[in-house]
C-alpha cells in the first residue's frame, strides 16, 4: 500500500472521532470555536505517527487513537495561539480563528483545546502507570513548544541568530511534539525503554526536517497547495534557516539589502530579489540539504522496528516530509 | 489553631515549592514570565483545600502537594489569560503580566503554566489509576473554566442576563476548580466515591459564594486590601450579581441610568450614584445573603468528614470566604 493510502486510512478514523467529539458539544459557542481548526483538514500526521508506532511495536493501532487525538488537539491549540501571537490572517487557505472571532475568544478556544487534549489522554485504554508516563511526555513537549515560541519571538527582534540556536528553536516548536506522538505510541504498546527512546529520536529529527521543509515550501511552493501566498515569510520578515544562512554568507552590501527587504514593506519584485539573494548565497540549497541530513539521521533510528512493513511506513513518512508540496 | 495560621502553614510549603520550581529554570525568559503570578502572593487557597482534603480523609497532607501545585498553576494560568482577555491593568496591586511584557509573551507564559501544571500532576505520588482520575478531574474543570469565560464575555454584550445563567457562569469559572482541588485531595487519600462527591459539592458551592463575595468586595472593600480601585467593576461595566439584580428590581428610569453609568466613561460621582442605585434596589443585601446561602449549603456537605478538627477547618474556610476583606 502506498504511504498516501496508509495515511488516509488513519486520517479518516481520526477525523470521524473529531467530528463525534465536537458534534455532541455544539450547543455551546466555545465548542464551535474549538472545532474550527481540528475540523478543517490538515494531514493529521501526529495521530498517524502515534497509531503507527503502537502498531509497529505489536499492539492494535486503535489503542493509540485517544492519545493520537490528544496530540492532535495540542497541535491545534498551539496553531490557534501562534496565529494570535504572529497576527497571521490565513491558515490552510482559510481565515485564522482570531481573525474570525477576535483575539479574546481565540485565546479561550485554544485553552479549551488544550484542556480537551488532556481529557482525551485520560481516556486512553492502558494501565494507569502508562497514563502517568503519557502525561509526563505530552506535558513536557508543550513546555518545550512554549520555550520555542518564546525564542522564536525573540528572534524577530534581531538578525544576529546562530544556526544552532535556530535549530534548537524548531526542535522545540516542532520536534518534541512529533517525538511525543511516536514515544506515546510505543509506551501504549508496552515497548522497552530503548525502543521508546529510539522511535522518539526518529520523530524529533524528522520534525526538524519537517520544519526546514515548511520554510522552504513558503519560498518555492505553489499558493494553492501551501494555502498561503508564496514568499509570505519574506513579506513578514520571518527569520528562517535560509535567511540566517544568507546573512552569514552574503557580502556586506547584499546582506544589508536583504535585511532592508525583510524589515520594510516590500513589493513582489523585492520578494523576488530576496529569493535571488538567498539563491546566490547558496542558502536555499543548503537548507534543502540540511533537511535531507536530518531525514537520513531519522531513518537511522529505525533499526529498532522489527516488522519490515512498519519500518517501511516510517521511512516513507520521512521521504514524504522532505519532498512534500503541501 | 486559628484558620489563618492553618492557612499560613500550608501556604509556606506551597510557596517554597513554587520558588524551587522556578529557581532552577530561571535561565530561560519564558520561565521568568511564568513565575510572575505564582510568585506574587495570593492566598494559595486551592492547594490548601487539596492538602486539607487529603488530611481529612486520613492520609498525609504532603501527598497532596504536587497536585495542589498543579491546581494552583492552573489557577494562575487562567489569571494570566483572563487579564489579557479583559485587558486589566492591575492584579494584586501590581501590573498585570501582559501589561508588563505584552499580550503575545503573556499568552505564551499562560500556556507554559498550563503545561507545567499537568507535568506536576504526573509527579503525584499515588498509583497510576489515581493519576488518571486526577487528570480527568483537573482537565474537566479547565474545560468548564473556558466555557464560563466564554459566557462571561458574551454577558459583556448585553444587560439581559438571567440570574441562573450568571450563577452557572461563576460556578464554571470558580466553582469547579475549587471542587477539583478538594475532590483531588480525597482521591489521593483513597476515599470512597460518596466522600469524593460530597467534598467536591462542598467546594463547588463555596466557590460560588467566593465569587459573589469577590464582586461584593469590589464595591465595599478597601483599595489597599483588594489590590485594585474600589468600584472598578462599575467603571468597567462588569455584569455582577448586584448589577443583574438591580436591573430586575429598579424602575425603568433608574434602570436606564444605571445602564448609562455602566456603559459610559464615568466619574467617581457616577460610581457613587451607581452604588446608591444598587443599594436602593436591595441588590447589595441580596448578593450578601445569596453568598451566605451558598456558604450554608457548602457546610451541610461536611457531615462526610469524620475528624472534627478537619471538619472545623472546612467550616472556617467557608466563614472566611464570605467575611474576608481581601
Amino acid at each position: 500500500m502506498k504511504l498516501i493510502e496508509e495515511m488516509e486510512d488513519r486520517k479518516e478514523i481520526i477525523e470521524q472521532r473529531i467530528e463525534e467529539i465536537f458534534e455532541k458539544k455544539s450547543e455551546h459557542p466555545l465548542w464551535d470555536h474549538m472545532a474550527y481548526y481540528p475540523g478543517s483538514g490538515g494531514k493529521k500526521l501526529r495521530p498517524f505517527l502515534a497509531m503507527v508506532s503502537t502498531g509497529a511495536f505489536g499492539k492494535s493501532e486503535s489503542k493509540a487513537v485517544p492519545y493520537g487525538l490528544a496530540v492532535e488537539l495540542v497541535h491545534n491549540f498551539t496553531l490557534v495561539h501562534d496565529d494570535i501571537m504572529d497576527q497571521d490572517e490565513l491558515r490552510r487557505g482559510r481565515a485564522t480563528l482570531h481573525s474570525k472571532i477576535g483575539d479574546s475568544d481565540a485565546i479561550n478556544a485554544g485553552d479549551g483545546l488544550f484542556a480537551l487534549s488532556f481529557n482525551m489522554l485520560s481516556q486512553t485504554d492502558v494501565d494507569g502507570e502508562k497514563i502517568r508516563r503519557l502525561l509526563a511526555e505530552l506535558s513536557s513537549s508543550v513546555l518545550k513548544i512554549a520555550e520555542g515560541q518564546e525564542e522564536d519571538m525573540r528572534f524577530e527582534e534581531t538578525f544576529e541568530i546562530k544556526e544552532d540556536d535556530f535549530i534548537q528553536m524548531i526542535e522545540k516548536k516542532t520536534g518534541y511534539l512529533f517525538s511525543a506522538a511516536t514515544k506515546g505510541g510505543a509506551i501504549i504498546a508496552g515497548s522497552r525503554e530503548k525502543e521508546i527512546e529510539k522511535i522518539g529520536e526518529y520523530a524529533r529529527k524528522m520534525g526538524i526536517a519537517f520544519q526546514i521543509q515548511d520554510d522552504y515550501l513558503d519560498l518555492v511552493g505553489e499558493k494553492d497547495k501551501i494555502g498561503k501566498d508564496v514568499g509570505s515569510d519574506i513579506m513578514e520578515g520571518k527569520r528562517t534557516l535560509m535567511v540566517i544562512k544568507s546573512l552569514s554568507e552574503l557580502p556586506e552590501n547584499k546582506k544589508d539589502r536583504l535585511i532592508d527587504i525583510l524589515e520594510e514593506d516590500n513589493t513582489q519584485e523585492d520578494i523576488k530579489e530576496a529569493m535571488d539573494l538567498m539563491e546566490d548565497a547558496g542558502a536555499i540549497e543548503y537548507s534543502k540539504n540540511l533537511a535531507r541530513t536530518y531525514a537520513e539521521e531519522a531513518k537511522s533510528e529505525l533499526d529498532v522496528i522489527p516488522d519490515p512493513n512498519y519500518r517501511n511506513i516510517f521511512e516513507e513518512v520521512v521521504d514524504f516530509v522532505i519532498s512534500r508540496e503541501t
